[in-house]
């Protein structure tokens, strides 16, 4: 490892730290969309920013957006982005290691005085994991053109719309629309983000590339049997409804592991209404959180797992609720993008290892309008949404190593690319 | 059908509707041990008691006792038996039908100025449910010599002792030890009570009589395995609790349906630490309650449940906690009262079945000091501890013809007996 890596690690570290002091609580870190300690977390990566000499706005819905602008003509935009907000009683940092490894990549940029054939926006999106609004990626959903307008009138557990809120922040929510990256200016977009699974853990390897980010489909189940005194109704006189649950769960769990390609099925909650030890449970409620990187897989399992769920209650003579509550279909990643990553991480000499994420991020909604990749950096345990979360300095360096080669390798593609279509048109 | 048993029933049905309407609460049955209903209802099968020319007494533990006296100088005491108090919002016949059934047959005795060769008691008695104190049998433990004087110390949800809640009722407990019955007197105890189970109702007939109650074991079961999200944890890298749970549920149904011979085996209660949809289960704790007549069948099923969850859990790399929090051994019927009910029953031209009781009765603690027996009556669909509760009149017909016959055969087998004794003395 150069030392040159390792002491931009630590520089990078000791901003999460800093950052993850600004809390609404002052035991954990909890920075949710709008509040004061958002904002004020917002401040200071804006103020290094400016310390690093990027122009910085904020936009419409809250995003800190810096510019590292190229003297090319025909640039379009590469993004560097993830996001500042946190779900209640986080880690310190998913969403921020990624805004802060892109800050560290454009203050080097510049310390260099790098020439790019494209601009350079780093985006601190505002928020990504919907705590506040129930609803995900607003941030990165108006850079990407696809906000909603009715999304204004959602109102948080207070009562505070999102409209309000955003004026309560003085964010200028009438220029949302602007604030999207028109279509033709999109050169491609890059996440970097902790990888909130165990994978790189046990592999014991720094880094991945990401391949696809799964689609999720989310179903509620009411197993309704028959209630009874657990010493009176013999066992073959039963409509147990967790008996029917436990067969579901089991099932789910052995249809994925069987399947594998990704896919995964979770139940994740389960209640029992009027349960009594010595009562035979008549109804239960359970969640399938069930993901794939492959739309296909993900149907085909979401049918098969349905008809299995049908058939086990019928066998069972337990009734079945069955109600789709979400639907978000995988985003693939873009394979020239992953090809340069791919190479970045070998330039550096770690093996190349692709993930699925199983996890949403913000590449989801651009990867509707633009390229997408997305880098894992291997986090303690694969512990995520939680205190314990921890990225080794070392894996920083090594990450921001790759992503300084990757920034390069990209740079020297786009120049190719832009000399071959000149010499074309010239041709 | 006789007449005769149908107009009793409907005097027994009409005393069992008069007593329902005495709640602590308006719209359901509710009488829970020494609370002002409870008095009352008490009050007032007492006075039918003393109306049918019984003599009656209130004894420490506040258990109605009425009396009818046999001339022989050799008798013994034939307890009728069932209790008075209710679950909350309880049906109108678990326990008072017992009672109201007894008091009938002594009424008719009366009426019929029959001389038996033993004393018959009604007892009504006070605390069965064990709502208020949380334990079961008070009243029959008094009767049966084996009520525990600490208890007099335990505090309801109010904080009124036992000891306080006896004196209110004007209850003498310094008498306690007085109101059992001694071991010399006892002749044998007879208690008729609704099924609370589905297999006459599935049957079609009235009574059954009762071979044991079962024994049963109680286990709190935890299951610890690693919260994780449920997109990034790839299957086999999981250790989830709700699957080892979901595991042991399926494995103890199986067992109970595959043992048989009147094991029953249930999970009633379940519930996850820290539940969302998308996050794999960390911790669950269940229940599980094991019910067995032959308390060799329940111990062995109780090791065996225990090593294959042990297993389970092992090869799922989750930890388990396993908790014995109660254990109650069966208790059997005597094998002379039972072929006499057995006989009563045919002669009154039902098929002669044979249940176990899963459900404690106050015949448990009965049993440990004199013969028992049971006779069950069917109930609707087997719901009971329910306002659904319900019983059949002619069902109730069916079981005082039963009963009658049962007492008359019992009254010339012990006159049998006893001449033999004297014969054999003089011999």
């Amino acid at each position: 490892m150069q030392p040159d890596y390792s002491s931009r690690a630590a520089r990078i570290m000791a901003r999460i730290h800093e950052l993850a002091a600004i809390s609404e609580d002052a035991d954990g870190v909890t920075r949710t969309f709008g509040t004061p300690a958002f904002l004020q977390g917002r401040a200071l990566v804006q103020s290094w920013c400016e310390a690093a000499g990027l122009a910085t706005r904020l936009d419409g819905i809250g995003n800190l957006r810096a510019r590292l602008v190229s003297a090319n003509p025909r640039a379009k935009t590469f993004v560097l982005a993830s996001h500042i907000d946190t779900v209640v009683n986080a880690g310190k940092f998913d969403g921020p290691l990624g805004v802060l490894m892109g800050l560290d990549l454009l203050e080097t940029l510049r310390e260099r005085q790098a020439a790019l054939p494209f601009h350079v926006e780093l985006i601190a999106f505002s928020d990504e994991e919907g705590v506040r609004f129930h609803t995900t990626y607003l941030g990165s959903k108006v850079v990407a053109g696809s906000f909603d307008h009715g999304w204004l009138t959602r109102a948080d557990a207070g009562g505070i719309t999102l409209a309000r809120a955003l004026e309560m922040m003085e964010a200028d929510a009438a220029r949302i629309a602007d604030d999207a990256i028109p279509a033709d200016d999109w050169l491609g977009y890059f996440e970097m983000h902790i990888e909130q699974g165990p994978v790189l853990w046990e592999r014991q390897l720094p880094v991945a590339l990401v391949t696809a980010i799964a689609g999720q489909m989310r179903v509620e189940l009411t197993f309704t049997g028959m209630a009874g005194h657990a010493g009176t109704v013999p066992m073959d006189m039963r409509q147990d409804a967790l008996c029917a649950a436990a067969e579901f769960i089991l099932i789910a769990e052995q249809f994925a592991l069987t399947h594998g390609r990704g896919l995964v099925a979770t139940v994740g909650k389960l209640a029992l209404s009027h349960a009594a030890s010595n009562v035979i449970p008549g109804e239960v409620v359970c969640s399938l959180d069930l993901r794939s990187p492959d739309a296909g897989q993900l149907a085909d399992a979401y049918a098969a797992l349905k008809e299995y769920t049908e058939a086990l209650a019928a066998q069972r003579n337990v009734a079945l609720g069955w109600n789709l509550v979400q639907e978000t279909a995988p985003a693939a990643c873009d394979a020239g993008l992953n090809e340069t990553l791919a190479e970045a991480i070998a330039d550096a000499g770690h093996e190349v290892v692709a993930l699925v994420s199983g996890a949403g991020h913000d590449a989801v909604p651009i990867s509707a309008v633009a390229p997408v990749t997305m880098m894992f950096i291997r986090c303690y345990k694969g512990i995520s949404h939680n205190p314990l979360e921890n990225v080794e300095i070392a894996d920083l360096a090594a990450a921001i190593e790759v992503a300084d080669r990757f920034l390069a390798r990209l740079a020297v593609d786009v120049a190719r690319q832009q000399a071959e279509a000149t010499a074309g048109l010239r041709g």
